[in-house]
């Protein structure tokens, strides 16, 4: 698993190996192998798991959840964007104005672009991909609702948690992708449910916007979301990938 | 005017100063006065005059637009976004596929933010804009309205012109804000018809999202939006900033 971490107020890559990061030869998407120099994992603060420019979310993407809300299957992805100000790493705070209203979690399967990417196939799409990871697209709903266009209820700062690192594949034929608020389980559902797969969503959008090397996309959320309250712990897992906590402050 | 702009294969930033660009002893948003050596403006390509992190753009924001429509004026602004990998140059070509059905200019102020900037109170918000440059908020309007999100229709590569440089004060009194197509005036207003000023607008999108250096705010577009087809040239002008002119070539 690839990790960013703080180490002496410095911001470092690399590669975790039981108790210890192996320090990388280069960058995470440019090295040569990992070097000898290690650092123990418990003595670092964990970053966000790569620094995207920008983070494409789709809408409705999973059967599951499409069947429950007895909506028809969209024709093609929905998307929206999140800004890189409201990107967080696993560990830390959501924080939420006490104005907000309703307040949500919302678990995902995040691909990290390796390259840049502009109008690829499908058929090619998995050589833009550098991994994956966590993600949390959390939502103030009724500030979603009330102002139509999605935007501005998922875009407040930390309101985009990701981690704690991206690993190179997953078990798209059977990963189990679950929310926990407080250790109970809240979704639970599998990747293999998607509508649209990870190479239809990445030659989609790579058909609108160039995608850049840290880029992030957010697959979509399975059934189950719902509300949280201050002091919450929600916790992100997916098979293969790890799990992705954090407590939710209302400031 | 600040610009930005490419010569001898590296980007630069300058002030316009007569014909030619006088250097800056340091960047745009930090530097100690203008260098005495200079470049004929003539002989370069300009670059978008900032390089943006995000660019958070208000819907309807003008009372003549709002009251053509009849639409009664909003409460809050609306917000959306368009990544940065939207933004382009004068003289660049906006770039549209051919599929993308009905393709609007629309022109804007935009608001180049100067300094972080996080819950900024409208009386202070002055002092987070670095200055004002023109943009076209350019928008498939047919996926703009299919999706419902606005997101995908107005987040194409090149949809996002914004210049041609930089400058640090307009009239909010009384500047006039005008799009022409070929020639032909198709836009006209004034920036003193702003539903929420300019104080207003930063200081509310500071309150959800960190505003970093070089982020643009699209402060709306007034009535007269159309259509345009392969080969017109827009021309997006702004008292006392200058004119931002993009082609449009249909792939």
């Amino acid at each position: 698993m690839y990790v960013r971490y703080n180490y002496n107020n410095e911001a470092h890559e690399g590669f975790v190996d039981g108790d210890s990061i192996r320090h990388l030869n280069g960058t995470m998407f440019k090295h040569d192998g990992l070097g000898e120099a290690h650092t123990e994992l418990a003595s670092v603060d964990l970053l966000p798991p790569c620094k995207p420019s920008k983070v494409v979310c789709v809408g409705l993407n999973y059967r599951d959840h499409a069947m429950e809300m007895n909506e028809t299957l969209p024709k093609s992805p929905l998307l929206f964007l999140k800004p890189s100000t409201s990107v967080i790493a696993h560990g830390d705070n959501i924080v939420a104005p006490k104005d907000a209203g309703r307040l949500d979690y919302e678990a995902e399967l995040a691909i990290v672009i390796g390259k840049e990417t502009k109008n690829i196939p499908t058929s090619d799409a998995t050589q833009a991909i550098f991994g994956y990871t966590c993600a949390n697209d959390f939502t103030a709903r009724a500030i979603q609702l009330s102002d139509k266009q999605w935007t501005r209820g998922k875009s407040f700062d930390t309101f985009c948690p990701l981690g704690p690192g991206i690993v190179k594949r997953v078990n798209h034929d059977d990963a189990r992708i679950t929310l926990m608020v407080n250790g109970e389980l809240r979704q639970e559902s599998n990747i293999n449910m998607f509508i649209f797969n990870v190479p239809e969503v990445v030659s989609y959008i790579s058909r609108h916007m160039t995608l850049l090397p840290g880029d992030v996309i957010l697959t979509g959320t399975p059934h189950g979301v719902g509300p949280v309250n201050h002091g919450d712990v929600m916790t992100v897992s997916i098979d293969g990938i790890g799990s992705l906590s954090n407590t939710l402050q209302i400031v």
